[in-house]
């Protein structure tokens, strides 16, 4: 090992990545570590789950992205501890290996989880949308309950199988409803011969008032249109109370009702990775309601300049949880990194730079807004396809994903419909036997396991 | 339902399917069960073990292949019990439900899984080749030891983790340790920073005395000779007496070897499917050791001219249990029932028609053999190529497996490596906590539970 100055970045995500890249000239040797071997483009995680796209295609290996930057070494691994001393990390590998990675300057970019706001028993019949696993268990459960509808003889039955409640009408919720209300009108239509997939329901439930809150009155307004259209029905103002195996109960202002459904999506809240509560232990640092560190202005965590947070992890200013800030801060942190080490003064504190935000509601539409000016219907959705081909990591995936998409937005077909026996065998231990706790179906550990001492 | 006469098909892989299929113009009411939602197109397994391939490409759903075909339903279930009086089977499906079927006749094609020739303690540490499942827990092992190595620090660790073991010199085990030859020395080189995957050994065992044995003396010592230059040892004359966690034992003329390898494949031997001792105790008809039904001729059990058994399940005239035989054994027993429905004359006994068979040994390289004719090298390479585009299911499939052949055949890619979290806890619980037995990362259930009455 050289002497040089050793960053570790920990997590290969958005904020992760980028400032692994960033740091591609500096006069550095970068470790970055990550629980997966691949790098998640989480935004198209709801087309892995219907269909659309293969995992392959949003999950590029870490170390491919990486491979001519010869200053970064990438390892598979857990982060366990933090010794902010010592100025050492702890972390495990599937094999049962333990290894420790001294550290000079550490990025800590360990991203977020599904929260389930306190209700965690509503994970095993609800999954998240975090995790390449929590996609691939969404599609079997998806395309496996209309096959069950199509065995079933009791009507009501059929209509529990034939009913889909996603929770959370932020852009993650609205996709995931727009493209099952697809699946059920445009892609099974004649595939099956005692049920009509038509006669699918899928609801978007959330306790606000407004689908998209986020994105301003106009175009929630129309994106509510749009979802009406495709034969999605929004049942807004509805506080989830209950979720089991055969349905979900909401609060309205009127009561309670209980919606019979076998297929529960949950794409409502976040929350930090359980590494954000080591790093609070081991450096005093504060953590806001979502246990992300509340970090200076600079990313950094108080009394430690050398410790960076950046994306999902931190808590700055009131940002949110996107891909944009993961990126933007993961530059910023590689940068003051950089300056540092070149002896040059670091860039001022961390400002964001918003280029908008955006979501689809079905094939050539989409809302999108970008400063001030804003865009719906086939002009929003060309936009929606330009950022997503241009952020997505490869050539490769560049190219088979236009393929997928020529498929599943010109024709009407899904290719990636694989269910494999161990998610169903998997699910029916948890079903039948309590054999395994949701561990195994859950989202997909963040760097650090969940029980920790 | 009308009163048309009633076809129930078993299995929906190249024999079921084909079977139906052949029935699309007979005035008869098809029910095609299979215990997955998808086609499997076995032959290209091994790419998806080895990241060329996605699942999608190769495992289309069966109810879309036959959408069009109005004749037929398309049933998720495992087929339990035959009545062979009452001429019914039941079958059970994911949600444990229970259902029956009727028939005037039956084509039972559940296919064939893996033997370990009365090992099944092999199956943990060294899984097959039969199913979606096994080629994705191959992926995870295989990409999963180079990860293990670049953590490592002990030199025989590393060289553990680097040793790949494919038992059976077979067309699958052939393929299978080219492509991890291919990896080691063309992809992954140039990716980690510890490690040189072109240090990687990849050896293919066998207890006969050649590779390829049924292809005949010339194609086999070519591809013995083409696999040495792709760095694969051939360890042949080689009996496996032990398979464990950290490598395998085999028994030479000279007496017993040790081998340290942490990845073992197997894809030495099959048995047929267990469906085939559920009809056999039903009918009386008997089987050979791999456990295949002894059919007449006419591909019927014998005494009862309804009951078909077709591909990989029977046993007949030595064929062997390839693709071309279940295709074609498919296709005549279809023929054989509408020959029956209309009143014609039956088909005379079955005849096999030997198109030849091929095996890549790496991109650009092949053996094949037709009749009378050889190939080797780039022309039997082209060949692999246009049999299996042409066998492939499906144009969307076609395409965009042309696209990832053009990534890894032209370029160096893998595009799909992606390794679920669900897969390594699932191991790591075999491994330290022996919480799960086999039944979940083993070989995919045929259409009758593993555990039978």
């Amino acid at each position: 090992m050289s002497d040089r100055h050793r960053v570790v970045v920990v997590g290969a995500g958005f904020g992760g990545l980028n400032a692994t890249k960033a740091l591609a000239r500096a006069d550095v040797d970068v470790t970055l570590i990550n629980s997966t071997t691949h790098h998640l483009f989480q935004p198209l995680l709801y087309q892995v789950a219907t269909g659309i796209l293969s995992e392959g295609e949003i999950a590029p290996p870490v170390r491919e992205i990486v491979k001519r930057q010869e200053n970064v070494e990438v390892l598979l691994g857990q982060v366990t501890g933090i010794d902010v001393g010592k100025r050492t990390i702890s972390a495990n590998a599937p094999g049962g290996i333990d290894y420790q990675l001294p550290y000079d300057s550490l990025v800590v970019a360990a991203g977020a989880s599904q929260s389930y706001f306190g209700n965690d028993h509503f994970a095993q019949h609800a999954p998240g949308m975090k995790s390449v696993d929590d996609a691939l268990e969404l599609r079997g459960r998806i395309f496996g309950a209309f096959e069950m509808a199509e065995i079933e003889t009791d009507p009501a039955a059929i209509g529990r199988w034939l009913t889909f409640v996603v929770v959370g009408a932020g852009p993650t919720g609205v996709e995931m409803a727009g493209q099952i209300a697809e699946l059920a009108h445009r892609t099974l239509p004649g595939q099956y011969r005692r049920i009509d997939p038509r006669q699918a329901r899928v609801l978007l439930v959330d306790a606000v008032d407004t689908v998209l809150p986020t994105f301003g009155g106009r175009l929630s307004a129309q994106a509510l249109r749009q979802l009406a259209k495709l034969g999605v029905e929004a049942k807004l103002g509805a506080k989830v109370v209950g979720v089991d195996e055969g349905g979900i109960t909401v609060e309205l202002a009127q009561g309670r009702e209980r919606i019979d459904a076998a297929t529960k999506i949950w794409a409502a809240g976040v929350a930090a990775s359980p590494l954000a509560r080591t790093l609070a232990e081991a450096t005093g640092a504060e953590a806001d309601r979502a246990g992300r560190i509340m970090v200076r202005p600079d990313c950094t965590v108080p009394g430690h300049p050398e410790i960076f947070v950046v994306g999902d992890m931190m808590s700055l200013d009131r940002l949110p949880g996107v891909a944009q800030v993961a990126i933007q801060t993961g530059r910023y942190a590689a940068a003051t990194i950089r300056a540092r080490v070149d002896g040059k003064p670091a860039p001022g504190p961390f400002a964001y730079h918003d280029k908008g935000s955006m979501a689809t509601i079905s094939r050539f539409s989409a809302v999108a807004s970008t400063g001030k000016l804003q865009f719906t219907g086939f002009v929003g959705w060309l936009m929606w396809l330009a950022v997503h081909l241009m952020y997505l990591v490869g050539f490769k995936n560049r190219m088979s994903t236009v393929g997928h998409w020529f498929v599943s937005f010109l024709g009407r077909g899904r290719s990636e419909r694989v269910t494999t026996t161990q998610q169903v065998v998997a699910r029916e231990a948890i079903r039948h036997l309590g054999l395994l706790d949701t561990s195994i179906p859950a989202p997909e550990p963040s760097p650090v396991p969940a029980s920790r001492p």
